[in-house]
């Protein structure tokens, strides 16, 4: 690859200066996302404001074999938006028009660099809804989204991003403008290459304008929050209300440790007198008052089965929003005020009790006197495990003795089938990793693949897997 | 491609002779699908019992340079499963096994030649549901499903089959065997190949087993059927019904001439006096008392308001039927008594009123009294154009005609941002239209990814697009 100075000259060809940053305080700001412990090294950023510009720089970076990283809001927590390496960035974030709803069929056309929460927005004004909720949302991009196939508090109902996306343009690494399904429902004509580019983390194309399946807006969210003494039991709730109530957007569940961290963190109030091993926290769309007393009821017959040991049903939007913060504000609170360190997992939904059994016995013994904080969204198998540094401990020594024990746990992930990064994507984190949920062949395959997309190597290298050598 | 003798031993190293076919009469059987005017030209039907098998038998034709034509149930109407070309049929007949069923998790695992309807019964036994819902389900194999994504009546709720594939194991052009996502609803952990094989149509690997998702079954369904003077009436029902009504499970469409046949061939009641323009065909799963009623009144309005000019609600699961098979045989009864020419098209919902007005305008010129039916899944854009041979026309010269015209058709529907084919997928059928949806680029950039997966060109080929020259 070639390395660029950064008073090169040669974007500006067909760059305005104002769409070339240079500054130390730009290139560190754009050079990194989220994720910790990666330092921003860039060489450039550029800000293309049409995809005609977005395939010059391509075919620019193509012929002078320059490494490209494209980049949404940064909010990433694996380090795929982050160039370490002297590369370019590529922002889309000027690249942000809402191009049309169009209600009749509940979709929205935008380019890449519209931020989600603005969608969110745009989708209820128009009477209608866009299921993927982030903590992020006010600052991601939906073209990052996309890259990384975000997940978020609602698959349980809704599906990934992956699940709302009708129609895509992006670039790919020799600078072809792709329009990939357009507003079609049903197409069936040759590979799917738009779920290809979904979930790809730009190494195989740069997204640059999307088309979103929209949903009915619903009308209201009904929430509880229930205490347990065992994960065996939060699951079996878990079951209990899905079976009876259809419409369960939420399924989260966290721990003890979980709760006690954001109480002291944040001046809220515990909803319970005590504290409890564990809690559920259950969001259900659009309950009648009928279903909403059946909801009641259900509950109550689960304490008095003693499969819980407290229950709140918010009764307000006020208690129903605080809920909700209870646990929004673990990850959060965790990346605020301690050093961290992250791990996203899943496992089959019928392994999760077992798994989490496990994680727990060997937590203590791999990570002694750290805080581990287990969260996440139980309903689909993905459990958030946040190592907190003990204060026996310098950063350093921290961080290594954690990505010396990730074998430990990825081990563990692998004998339950699992996946060691459930929605954060692989990035720079997890790609020496790869090999705990991705076989060899498939390893192989996956390069083949980038090499048809990106012959020269250009895009996001070293993410998701290792640069060849030449 | 090596040609292979139909006596060749080849196989026989790690086949028993009677999983080796070669009589004229399985040749042919074997070597074609429900795809008209394509002639079945197979040198062997291999029914391996293993993955092992399946694996040993990639290897030896990628060693060899044999064509291979993966085979389902052969229930395809776009010849993506015929054998015209001396190629060896791999049959998954003999991979039927239903392995497990996890009701805790609502998922289904099975190998890829258990027939369709199998995994709806046995998904009902466990008081689940299995959505796609197809008119060939008795003799169709999910593995087929999967590799041609199949559709049908409940897209429109449910999406396609690929909705509801969580983990596939595959073998590739050279025998690897990929074991893809398990049993898991999260994980992001680079190109998601699974994807990429559904709807590949058997040209980048063989799929050998598959873990469905199911939903929650339905307790009930509630059907209507409305009559109207115009399309644009037909789709403002559906607004109004879709934005009242969540489960709207089929919103099906239909004209008079698709009724005339289908009564004039079955012994069937008109529930109407007269015969109407266009007919909607609705249904919503799981009314409540209060909803049903509602529902009745939603259309009463819409009658009142002249959108419909007349209506009638199923009161027993008789009429249900009855009303469900009015549009059900349409297909069926075209084929059996007609010589027809099958065209599946898909535009943008918000085009689909536009569309159908072009087409009846066109139609009539393009194939001078021939009897044109139009029929579809109108909620997804999904058209079927079924033309029928008039009297005046040898065979030979309509399917001139008709091939000779789908140019035209195709550039209508290239017009409107269309797709060729919906649901049924490319084959050899339409694999000389292709470029009517998919660009250049994109053609290049499948081929590549069919290298990737299957070097020697031995996977179905000159299925989805012609065979590279050597």
């Amino acid at each position: 690859m070639r390395r660029i100075h950064y008073m090169d000259k040669l974007f500006l060809d067909f760059l305005q200066p104002d769409q070339v940053l240079n500054s130390p305080e730009e290139l560190l700001a754009y050079g990194k996302d989220w994720a910790k412990g990666f330092k921003a090294n860039a060489s450039l950023v550029l800000l293309p404001k049409s995809y005609e510009q977005v395939q010059q720089i391509v075919k620019c970076c193509y012929e002078n074999k320059i490494a490209l990283v494209p980049s949404g809001g940064r909010t990433g927590l694996s380090a795929g938006a982050t160039a370490t390496n002297g590369e370019v960035v590529l922002s889309l974030e000027k690249l942000n028009k809402l191009i049309s709803v169009e209600p009749t069929q509940r979709t929205l056309t935008c380019q890449a660099g519209v931020i989600t929460q603005k969608i969110q927005e745009t989708a209820k004004e128009n009477g209608l809804y866009f299921p993927i909720d982030l903590a992020s949302a006010g600052s991601s991009q939906i073209g990052g989204n996309v890259a990384t196939n975000a997940g978020g508090l609602h698959v349980i109902r809704y599906g990934n991003t992956r699940h709302w996306i009708l129609g895509m343009k992006a670039v790919t690494g020799t600078g072809e403008l792709l329009e990939l399904n357009g507003e079609l429902v049903k197409n069936q004509t040759g590979y799917d290459l738009r779920n290809l580019l979904i979930g790809s983390e730009g190494t195989l194309g740069i997204i640059v304008e999307l088309t979103l399946k929209l949903a009915y807006r619903p009308k209201s969210f009904h929430r509880a929050l229930c205490a347990s003494d065992s994960m065996e039991n939060v699951l079996s709730v878990m079951g209990s209300v899905r079976e009876k109530f259809e419409r369960v957007s939420a399924f989260e569940f966290f721990t003890k440790d979980c709760i006690e961290c954001v109480l002291k963190h944040h001046p809220m109030r515990n909803p319970f007198e005590t504290i409890h091993p564990y809690y559920a926290l259950i969001e259900i769309e659009d309950l009648s008052e009928s279903e909403e007393e059946q909801f009641q009821e259900t509950l109550l017959g689960i304490f008095e089965e003693e499969r819980i040991t407290d229950v709140v049903v918010a009764q307000t939007s006020l208690q129903s929003e605080e809920l909700m913060l209870l646990r929004e504000r673990i990850g959060e609170t965790t990346s605020s005020h301690y050093t961290v360190h992250k791990n996203d997992l899943a496992v089959p939904v019928r392994h999760i009790a077992d798994f989490i059994r496990e994680v727990e016995e060997r937590a203590p013994l791999l990570f002694p006197d750290c805080p581990v904080l287990l969260f996440g969204h139980v309903g689909d198998g993905n459990l958030h495990v946040n190592i907190l540094k003990s204060d026996a401990l310098e950063v350093e020594d921290f961080f290594e003795l954690c990505h010396k024990n990730d074998h430990d746990m990825f081990t563990i992930i692998q004998q339950f089938s699992g996946s060691i990064s459930a929605e954060h994507g692989v990035g720079l984190l997890k790609r020496d990793y790869l090999q705990y949920c991705r076989s060899e062949a498939e390893i192989t395959l996956m390069r083949g693949i980038k090499k048809v997309f990106d012959p020269a190597g250009i895009l996001n290298p070293g993410k998701i897997f290792a640069p060849e050598r030449a």
